[in-house]
């Protein structure tokens, strides 16, 4: 699944707010100075891509949405920043009292400039330092200061001083992993962690991504929607660990087993537990204790209000944490996990198209009956926990829209005459999974199959890549267009991202792309999706999608010692061989699909056989057939 | 050709120099306080590639003269930082004074960590301010504060001050280039700058680097090797143009006349002439009449006492100047220069190839002799000016060594036993060439077929690839890579870099490379090497070098109207079809391979039929069979 969202909906009414809003810029209750402008960022306290209703304080201001923007409210004007993906849809949510500054066009101001240009001098410009990034703060702190103006962290949220109904926090029951799904426990993956931190020096480090803790400690949640973390923050040190979490949490006796609260085995693995809010005023003691060459890590990218409690001396700042990179490498357990999950996946997708070859010509089935049909099939798999994100299910044109989700107002209905993409994936205990197919339940045309077939090509040249050890991920990504671009098509998206196990369906340091920020090197047991599309306003989009491990591969040399790496794919789910123009295909083309459908077959057919799912394996075997 | 390159020799003796240094570095003649280090850069005031005789100083002081490395040296250490292509010829070129600091190992210090690991408190570290870039001076002076140090500028150049017999700045002729070479004339081209000036409320514009200054004033010296270029700054006002240089090179009639220098056309095309050295002063009486508002352009690499003198709110600093650009871009006189000077190049090769067919038997052509019997063809050609860099002839091992140079030490005897590789090019009026071909005289072994044969394939898929305007050369990169990936094999340089319309043989802002700094999109009228390798210690070294223009593709369908590119070989030299094997290559492949020699038979076999030059021919004739 691609990055981002999308929603359509009808503008929210924002006069009451923003006169509400303007008044508390200027209250002494919150701010001991009035300020000029107040800054609502789009993120959480823990730089989550997905985010608590709680924490949706863009949206609650100015109505839009989407995944990425920045609202910037002054007494005059107030103004919302997205980028390309979110134009229309920004639009069409936010009422004429926003003004809608389209990134990326060169006539629209950066926030700094427009700030400058709008704000009487001497400036303050207010902004919570908790959902504002350190480096994000830098840059605008220091653009304002050029300019006479000062950027000032404003302790209360202003946002939720107005927001009446503001949800709680969620704290939803903790989930504990054992080994037989970590693969390792949290006291190895601590010890572990201490080994890197030691090896560069490091006596502590402040974690704040809630994948990173929730797989530090083998937990899962369920505080955001599809992402399986809670709401947290550690402190580790080198014989201390400092967890903060909402206490009530910790009281079920499993949890407190598993984290070995009651009876900790050694003193350095003990878990001393605080509440979430603590954790300013803990890492405040911690670095007052610090001796003079003591450094921390913390990421770059994690809030203001953490990152300025380090003294800069003992403060290092990081683009990815060593946890980021330890949980992108899959352990064995972990792999065997999430190759159990994705059979399980291809079990419920191998219903749902058998079914849908069956009802579409009734005439009945819609976009959103589709998601929600493949929803009860996955749900109906062992360890299945939820989605792993909204569903795409689209039909004809609102394929071309990629980040498109049913809503009642645009769902349309199956046929036998338009392409159908369906982008899903589900949360196991064992293992998350994503998976596009596009298929057409009639006779595709013979543009939509050369579409198809050079996307095809796209997917299988990376599949198939063979690159030495070291490679980062976006020297791949041309691979994937080149057969687009032969004929003149292209993607607006990247090709891939990671993926985590039982944790977020898009998750760092490594992915796909021709951007080559966040971009560690491949690595055996890294996962990362491969995911080429093609989209042609208004009529249809394509997109087909493997999950794929990073695996060693043999090569008849080996340069420099280096050794090379491919990809296995995970998923396993037949790719439609209707929307094949097999001519385009090369004879190791032909022979990829051919390998892939035998290994979908006797995989998934053995699970669907053990399950008893006559229909859906006949599908399967149907489907499977060698290309000649 | 690679950037980079190698020389062999024995150590300099530098105990004498480097008390004579230590002793300047107290000195008040030179300082007004004493300076516990003094650092040495590597290049010149004017950022470029290859220096004049009296800009090695790092050289003179440590005897080390890669192309790369900076020397520093204190009150106990000297110390030299080079890179991996460096380590074996600064560590055979440098005297046991000197620690050589391998940059890219782990356990090598930077420059900043070592000077603060060697220093005693409140050190003073000094260095030339016109050959330190302001970006490298900033960093520097950023981390030796950090730690209770300072960098000061010394604005006496110490090495100088030692430097007895160091060699005079040359100043030779200039070159007037008219509209038949230059396709535009300076005024055209000073305009066109003042329309990006003004695009982006740019009032002045420093121009430090010679090659921009060359062409924006269709003028070309022979101050460097190989680099046709002289010793000049530039000013660029909206309504004036300062020039700075030797004034005795303007007193030649022609170049008067070309400058219009006594009876300029229009006012604001007046060009004032100072001397090299007044730049400095002028551009402070520039800097104090400035209005408020007022932005300058200087490139971020300019040197730091050009880029301090401007003030900070008046300056703008920018990675790529607008010169960069419009030159990387050719013209189509340019364009049609840049053909003519291959052909006549190819010419020159042809003659050299069937020369060598002959002679090597005979068991007395050596590396060297190669070399200067390419020289001489290619002398005999109009318009022919020098070589675009020193030849790289090397014969079986030494081919492994990427910038290898032959020495009379080195010197190895052409036979029937060895594949032999020469990258060679030469600078004409009409343009500048740059070719690798590598061959075999006898029966070239299985695997060295094999492997020449992957990076003909890789060769082929950069220079046949199709892809979307507005794409960064760095997404190709791997194409060339991909056939050497598939059997475990790599090569550890970039696959292409700019090449100059008779100015340098590398120039930025494209090129195609796995790194992704200074690489702007591609566009028409670019012209790049596409130049994959593949190396074995110690046995053999492969590489194919075209350069190649980069025209307009047509395509099937054209995505959101972005148009396609592709590459056009200007570069027309056989590819020898003994080293390939033809099973590895696809259809396509052999269809590329023979349009290829197709057109190097009508182009360069027509203007070998002008020249009368009949042994060529007939073995370009010979080379040029259609595969089947």
């Amino acid at each position: 699944m691609i990055t981002g969202q999308d929603d359509a909906m009808s503008p929210k009414i924002t006069v009451e707010l923003l006169r509400q809003l303007r008044q508390a810029m200027k209250n002494s209750k919150y701010i001991t100075e009035p300020i000029q402008a107040y800054i609502v960022p789009s993120g959480d306290a823990h730089q989550s891509e997905y985010i608590a209703p709680c924490d949706r304080r863009r949206e609650f201001i100015c109505g839009f949405n989407g995944s990425a923007g920045t609202a910037i409210v002054t007494e005059q004007h107030a103004a919302l920043w997205t980028d390309g993906r979110y134009f229309l849809q920004a639009s069409q949510q936010m009422d004429n009292n926003w003004t809608l500054m389209k990134m990326g066009l060169k006539e629209t101001p950066s926030q700094e400039d427009w700030l400058i240009s709008v704000l009487p001098e001497n400036s303050k410009v207010g902004v919570d330092p908790w959902i504002i990034a350190a480096d994000q703060w830098k840059n605008m702190s220091k653009a304002l200061s050029n300019a006479g103006h000062s950027l000032v962290a404003v302790k209360d949220n202003l946002i939720d001083a107005i927001w009446e109904d503001r949800p709680p926090r969620p704290s939803t029951k903790l989930i504990t992993l054992g080994l037989k799904y970590a693969g390792l426990t949290w006291q190895d993956k601590v010890t572990a962690l201490r080994g890197k931190m030691a090896e560069r020096k490091i006596s502590w480090f402040v974690v704040t991504a809630l994948d990173e803790i929730a797989w530090l400690f083998n937990l899962r949640g369920s505080d955001i929607e599809y992402n399986p973390v809670f709401f947290a923050y550690a402190i580790i040190g080198i014989s201390s660990i400092k967890l903060f979490v909402d206490s009530k949490r910790l009281l079920h006796p499993a949890v407190r087993e598993h984290l070995e609260l009651d009876s900790p085995s050694k003193s350095e693995l003990t878990i001393q537990c605080f509440s979430y809010e603590s954790v300013y005023t803990e890492l405040q003691a911690v670095c007052v204790a610090l001796a003079p060459k003591e450094k921390m890590w913390i990421c770059d990218k994690a809030s203001c209000a953490l990152t300025q409690v380090i003294p800069k001396a003992h403060r290092s700042a990081i683009p990815y944490t060593p946890l980021c990179l330890a949980k992108a490498v899959k352990n064995p357990t972990e792999i065997q996990g999430m190759k159990m999950a994705h059979i399980k996946d291809a079990v419920a997708l191998c219903e749902l198209f058998a079914w849908l070859e069956k009802e579409i010509p009734k005439g009945k089935v819609t976009e959103i009956s589709v998601a929600d049909k493949a929803e009860e099939l996955r749900s109906q798999q062992k360890d299945f926990v939820g989605l792993s994100f909204p569903t795409i299910s689209s039909v004809g044109p609102n394929g071309a829209i990629i980040h498109y989700r049913p809503l009642p107002e645009t769902n349309r209905t199956l046929s036998l005459n338009e392409v159908y993409l369906i982008d899903s994936g589900a949360q196991y205990l064992d293992g998350t999974t994503d998976v596009t197919r596009t298929v057409h339940f009639g006779t595709p045309s013979d543009y939509e199959k050369e579409c198809f077939t050079y996307v095809l090509k796209g997917h299988i040249a990376v599949s198939a890549a063979v690159f030495p050890n070291g490679t980062k991920g976006h020297l791949l990504d041309s691979f994937a267009r080149a057969s687009l671009w032969d004929s003149g098509l292209d993607y607006l998206h990247g090709t891939g991202h990671g993926v985590g196990c039982f944790l977020n369906v898009h998750e760092g340091p490594c992915g796909i792309s021709y951007k080559t920020f966040a971009d560690e090197p491949l690595e055996a047991g890294m996962i990362v999706s491969d995911e080429p599309g093609y989209y042609e306003d208004g009529s249809f989009g394509i997109r087909l999608e493997n999950v794929v491990l990073v695996i060693p591969a043999k090569t008849k040399y080996n340069y420099r010692n280096r050794g090379s790496l491919t990809f296995e794919p995970l998923t396993l789910v037949p790719i439609q061989l209707k929307m094949i123009n097999t001519d385009l295909l090369t004879q190791k083309e032909r022979d990829w699909v051919n390998d892939y459908h035998r290994k979908c077959r006797e995989t998934v057919g053995a699970e669907l056989e053990r399950q008893a799912r006559k229909v859906a394996l006949d599908w399967l075997i149907q489907e499977t057939q060698p290309i000649v």
